[in-house]
């Protein structure tokens, strides 16, 4: 059986899925033009050559194992084929970054250094204390809940907001999504954890935005287009800092006015990274392809219909 | 009774002392002079105005409370008198510095703000996480306890040296000072939290640098003295990030070398501020206030001769 793979591994890891009894095919990605023949191959192992990719060039494909967990890259014409995702692969390292990002608002790292720079001695004196605040969570999957379980030492209240509101581990309070708009107002810190569905698209607007609590903070680490862009740079002085990791356009345009704000802090998707990321999401995978070869449910499957 | 102020209270503050039958002077410990008559005053509430009083001055001092926890700053001439510190005070937002400063050397948030500085998309592919590694208090005192509550959900292992190596809560292990070079090589993060003292002064010299694992990270959250800081920038290559808050001298000289290290954190003794640090100190010392008209024992009395 042969494997695509349009993410790079190292040979141990090759050597590995041959072992399994697979031929494993590589391009890149970003520089491949797919030129080569690929009508042998059943399994696809991609981040996102979807734009370079069809169905056609692809006739005995099965199989689809992505290295994110958000898969709105996939484009519709992939949408029959068995997908199954990296769920709870980049979790915890997001859930450091989020808390991390949260005590950057809080202790003015962002402004400390910009003294540094300049070799200032110049102490600032508006830092603030994350004790006594509450964090809330849109969404309460396994990136909500690594970040949630590493603010239990903090003194914080933790709320989520999730379809149903049923409780989750690590929250003190969950809420049904219909109660959004209510929950907004109690929080210091909103963090957007959903995936990019039909449904959650553009969900960050202008109304979602105005019932926050002037001066709180807005952090996106999930999938840009959950935000309304425009709405964020019309009303970003309702806010009080605003972190964004992620973007409807990326990379981010240099002539993107999100540059401009006074109160942001742009990341270039870079939360899920850590040195533990190839490991991880490789073990995925392998352990994908021997339930594969034995004719086992895989893991993560993904519905594009239910969005997750 | 007459108080001296050199640390500014707000009215309310100054009415409650008056109400308890206190008569309140200020004077502003950076810019006054202090050429004024205080030979009735009988408590000093001060963070450093040591350089411009004299016990002459103060004929009839018996008790000076301390805004801050550090007292490496008060004058030996005053070494006899009745002194409290602000124990504890400052301790659960320096945890929140802590962490903050852990996470931002972990996912490299300076480089990820350089870029945004020049509005360059750029994703920083050595970001590590947290989870797994071992973390390092010198000292285990409040600070070092607050820092190692917030990092319960991290999955770290958290070490202190201690004195006598006694047990002590949120601490996986303890060991006594006398195990410190052994134990320095196992950890990831090394923070300082201890005091000045003759006995710690510049205990964090060539030896304790080079005992860590290389790549290492090292905070100094407490005083600056601990540190040599010529043996730091000497051998600054053989760690991964320094965070200094505290230096030997502050303001840290314009020309000091240690601006220049590339690896370096440097804030202006900012660890401590949040938005409570007025209210949380003044009802300290208000307690101490009833307690002083009583005849009780004061709390958080320090004893120069201990060091604590």
């Amino acid at each position: 059986m042969k494997v695509l793979l349009t993410i790079k591994l190292d040979q141990t890891q090759i050597k590995q899925m041959e072992d399994l009894g697979y031929e494993v095919l590589f391009e890149n990605e970003r520089t491949s033009d797919f030129s080569g023949d690929y009508s042998e191959v059943s399994i696809l192992m991609t981040y996102n050559a979807f734009p370079k990719l069809s169905p056609k060039k692809l006739p005995n494909l099965e199989w689809i194992q992505l290295t994110s967990i958000g898969f709105d890259q996939v484009s519709e014409a992939f949408n029959d084929y068995l997908i199954t995702n990296n769920h709870g692969g980049y979790s915890p390292q997001i859930g450091e970054w989020v808390v991390g990002m949260i005590l950057a608002m809080e202790k003015r790292l962002h402004r400390i250094y910009d003294n540094q720079l300049k070799k200032k001695w110049q102490p600032v004196m508006d830092l603030t204390s994350l004790k006594g605040k509450t964090i809330l969570f849109i969404g309460t999957g396994t990136l909500a809940q690594e970040s949630a379980k590493r603010l239990q030492g903090f003194d914080v209240t933790i709320l989520g907001v999730n379809r149903s509101g049923r409780p989750v581990d690590y929250f003190d309070r969950t809420y049904p999504m219909t109660d959004l708009t209510a929950v907004l107002g109690q929080a210091e810190h909103v963090i957007n954890c959903l995936p990019a569905t039909p449904q959650t698209t553009h969900l960050i607007d202008q109304a979602f935005i105005l019932a926050m609590k002037p001066g709180a903070n807005l952090h996106n680490i999930s999938r840009g287009r959950v935000v309304v862009e425009e709405d964020l740079i019309a009303h970003h002085d309702h806010l009080g800092m605003i972190a964004l990791d992620v973007f409807e356009q990326e990379p981010l345009p240099e002539g993107s006015p999100l540059w401009e704000l006074p109160n942001i802090i742009i990341s270039a998707h870079n939360s899920w990274v850590d040195e533990h990321t190839t490991d991880v999401r490789f073990q995925l995978f392998y352990d994908n392809l021997q339930r594969y070869k034995a004719g086992e449910r895989l893991r993560n499957i993904i519905s594009l219909e239910r969005g997750y």
